[in-house]
């Protein structure tokens, strides 16, 4: 194992710890004259990562997980967790004093319901939820006399030892790279308020304020985001909520005159100071942001936070960053292929797997971070879509397995993510026949041309229909949305079932059917692909159209390929795509390297 | 041409009777103190066909389309069609007065905006406008002052020999076919009601009537229903609305003393005599229902017709019988497509062609009428999907034309509708190569096989991401629902990117991919369908699926095939089809016929 790495393995997890915390959180409970508390994952940011000051919930509970949340009663404690998360949240938590609730089978209203009684306030921290949350629980509670109260953080009260919050440094997010200044930016966006007679914006997503801002944190791993709150006035001005600690000189000269920067605890000064009418995303702002705005009598309207769809639809010259980044990120996977390719198995484990590929990230001297954990599961564990090895699930690749591993890069010029499915010996034919079947869908995707105003739910089926006609399937979407040097999770756009925001040029997206077998293995291969216009074809009719160009590049592995199953325009496909990694990255790897991928390239 | 035929291929329009009639009804439009009056093709029971009581739109403008209307001010008048009705509108009316108007891409309510001022009034008849369609054209007039008002229909006042109302036969629907008695269906759907706290719900579509109480009727070509309403009481029993001069003896027999019939024109004592809530459909029942009760004070609920869904899931014994149907009408088609083969370039005509496909299809001795009008057009006739050859249009079919033939029979056992697409002398390139992608999608879609709970618009693209990828496209929905001896056209179902309404085992729907070059060619291929619960696959997990089950049956022509674009799947489900084809239809054909199916059916 390399010196220092970004992932870590060990487990976290103190189920001991559990109990006795939660009977303090109690004791507060009762000193509010409250019947519950609700303790989130997420932080005021509504991410994926939360600072370890926010781990509030690892804190009560010991559950680790990236999404969940505990309602904690005087009698009984619910953790409700996902599919994800069943069986780490029973390894993590004390069972004896925290049931494990499936949702969102189960949602917490109804559970609630069955345990609370008319005239019972369960108490809530107003920073932690959004409108949207609230009201989804409070509509489980109509009729019940059951209340949520917004309250002071009780885990805060019992947590003598609580970290401070990160004071993570700011970087200057290179205009070169973002394509516009930020000053266009925020002339754009207010003339976009100015139009609807809206006064001002408050925007609460990190991601937002640092695409707004051309700029980048460091408060929490992964995603490279500080956290803030910024304010957008109809002038084009913006009043920065932040740590000023966390602003060198360079970065205070970059954002100029007309971003104020504010201590963030001025932010109900702030807030109370506005004149409205004030859009809100109610979908992302805190309920304190809401309450706030209230108390100092500022008109308020809901409204979509207005940098997410500007974000989404990225520059050409971030596209052109990001290209870059992906080739690099590519050529570091190239190196990874290559060695583990001559790997036997019983030799290597999980862990060697996320070690190399890591190591070969960083040989590109310009890994700022990983984009998340990476996953990499082998045999069974494939099985489970995000598996994350730690020092007591880890294990050794045995014959005939298949490894899902899925990774990516924070790059200064793009975020990676890429997911390849590799045989470890020699697999079995219904694992060939399910790889080949996924291959086939993400090359459907891949090749998909659409006249233009469609959305990913329009899309999501063509990576299914070829799992579907062998009765197989996959529990999640097709793909995301992804940031270029941001978050690896990147809204509005999505390809899934559930998405209706249409797909436009700019907007980036991945595209990774999988087959899961429970207890058995794993497959998922995933590229990451940007909307771009498509050049009208000669016989096409004349409706605009849109396509997918390919950002990621590295070898998909045919070793697991049936290539009987595949039609002449898949295997034309693979060739074309194969001929083009080698065409990318053969200047960017040399020796053993280049020889492994002039031979993993050539031709079905 | 046979002595008797369905189908008429008169033209209709008298372009020169409009201005007269316009005229008139602008007398009786100022004697109401009226700016305007709406004359939609709609009669009271919203359906394609309407009887010639009803042809207003026609009497006064000449244009004889299936759906359109005529918005008629002081001073000008908009008769309003789609995309498919431009071409004939402007043939059929006088254009001097009447201007024809790009509908839905202008919508009434803007248009009357612009042409009338504050405080005029615009006449409808409520029994022709259903509160969905009244409500969209009001939200477009809000703050103008322009006010729609319900009254007389003036179109009628002006109409001397306006026909009488038809009185056609109803004929008992047996059971066998049916597969419940009307008995069962009421008491059903009376249940329902009941655990809704409704007492009773009016049912004006035609063929809900006609699928509840187990009956045909005569009243309208192509669609077997008859026209009356029905009050479903909570207690399961009808009173049914409708001419007792419709009904013998064996048809009272068949309803029994729980259906009472009364006289249509009794519908507004017996609406007054209801206990609320009466349940109405928003989107069918006449204005004129919603303001009789209102006038009794008869509380009112808006909800579905409580037919549509239960009559869209087929029972097993219309499932059985529409499969007869389809084999007899399948038949029927072959000996038309062993005539046709034999066929030079230059000698038929698309009338022709009409005549002898109904020929074929009376030939069964079953043939109760034709679904709708056969639709055959030849060479850029191909291109309007819903083409009708008139004297007028008929062309003669030349060389390397392609002809797109659609047309369904009414058989007491089933509706059938079957698109083929068939080459006269040898097509080009394009023609073969936009037939084989049309040929791919539809291939595509009769092998789905998808997750239960989806609805037509998470599969409408599987049919048509072949002709996407050569930026090809159409502009019609995948599939229509479709009856057993009812409607050609039954919802709620669809195959199309608008319906969210979940596809269940039993629902039919077409499967009909297009491609339409303006001016040059038509391309269209279409099998009916009935979604069924999949037999699990080996190897599949363990998701409910659910699969089509094809019912019709008539050879594809091979020959503007290009194979070698077919995958192996492709080819392998053509020729299995074929194979299905001979194996139904060859015991129903004989001489050159059989031969001809012998031949037709070999494998590619």
């Amino acid at each position: 194992m390399p010196d220092a790495i970004f992932q870590s393995f060990k487990e976290s997890a103190s189920p001991e710890q559990g109990p006795p915390r939660l009977a303090r959180l109690r004791d507060e409970m009762r000193a509010e004259g409250l019947s519950g508390f609700l303790v989130p994952r997420s932080d005021a940011y509504q991410g994926e990562y939360v600072a370890p000051a926010d781990e509030r919930l690892a804190w009560l509970t010991g559950f680790t997980g990236s999404a969940g949340f505990c309602v904690a009663l005087l009698d009984t404690a619910g953790v409700f967790v996902d599919g994800r998360y069943r069986t780490q949240a029973r390894a993590q938590i004390d069972t004896d004093h925290f049931h494990v609730v499936d949702w969102p089978e189960t949602q917490p209203a109804s559970w609630m319901r069955d345990a609370l009684s008319n005239g019972d306030k369960v108490g809530f921290d107003p920073w932690l939820y959004t409108p949207d949350q609230i009201s989804a629980i409070e509509d489980g509670l109509k009729e019940t006399g059951i209340t949520l109260v917004g309250c002071d953080n009780l885990v805060d009260r019992c947590w003598p030892d609580r970290p401070a919050p990160p004071v993570g440094k700011v970087r200057v997010y290179p205009e070169t790279l973002a394509g516009r200044s930020h000053a266009e930016k925020r002339a754009d966006l207010a003339a976009e308020l100015t139009t609807r007679g809206e006064r001002a914006a408050v925007i609460t997503l990190p991601d937002s304020l640092a695409w707004l801002l051309n700029i980048r944190g460091s408060d929490i791993p992964r995603n490279p985001v500080p956290h803030g709150f910024g304010v957008l006035h109809d002038s084009g001005r913006v009043t920065l909520l932040i740590d000023p600690a966390k602003l060198s000189d360079a970065v205070r000269q970059h954002l100029g005159n007309d971003v104020a920067v504010q201590p963030f605890g001025d932010v109900a000064t702030v807030l109370a100071a506005l004149e409205g009418p004030v859009r809100l995303d109610r979908a992302s702002v805190p309920q304190w942001v809401v309450d706030e705005l209230k108390t100092a009598e500022v008109e308020t309207v809901w409204g979509a936070d207005p940098c997410v769809l500007p974000k989404a639809r990225k520059t050409e010259a971030e596209i052109a960053a990001t290209r870059e980044a992906h080739t690099r990120d590519g050529a570091a996977l190239c190196r990874f292929l290559a060695w583990f390719e001559q790997q036997r198995p019983g030799t290597i484990t999980e862990i060697d797997v996320v070690c190399k590929l890591e190591e070969c990230r960083r040989g590109t001297g310009r890994l700022l971070d990983i984009s998340f954990d990476t996953i990499a599961g082998s045999g069974p564990h494939g099985a489970l879509p995000h598996y994350r090895v730690t020092e007591s699930s880890n294990r050794v690749l045995g014959e005939g397995e298949l490894l899902v591993l899925d990774g990516g890069g924070q790059y200064e010029d793009g975020t990676t993510d890429i997911t390849r499915t590799l045989p470890i010996g020699t697999p079995g034919g219904d694992e060939r026949a399910s790889f080949t079947r996924v291959l086939q869908g993400m090359i459907a995707m891949s090749l998909a041309r659409w006249p233009k105003g469609l959305a990913g739910r329009d899309l999501d089926v063509l990576a299914r229909y070829p799992l579907w006609l062998a009765d197989q399937d996959y529990d999640h979407g097709t793909g995301h949305g992804i940031g270029v040097n941001l978050c690896v999770h990147e809204g509005p756009q999505r390809l899934s079932r559930a998405s209706h925001v249409t797909l436009e040029p700019g907007m980036i997206v991945s595209n990774e059917p999988g087959y899961y077998r429970e207890g058995a293995f794993g497959i998922r291969i995933e590229n990451i692909v940007v909307v771009q216009k498509a050049e009208p074809l000669t016989g096409g009719d004349d409706r605009e159209k849109l396509c997918f160009e390919i950002l990621s590049y590295a070898p998909i592995d045919r070793r697991p390929i049936d290539v009987e199953m595949l039609s002449r325009v898949e295997r034309d496909w693979l060739n074309a795509y194969h001929a083009e990694c080698r065409a990318r990255l053969e200047s960017l790897v040399d020796g053993e390297v280049a020889a492994w991928l002039a031979a993993a390239t050539e031709p079905l």
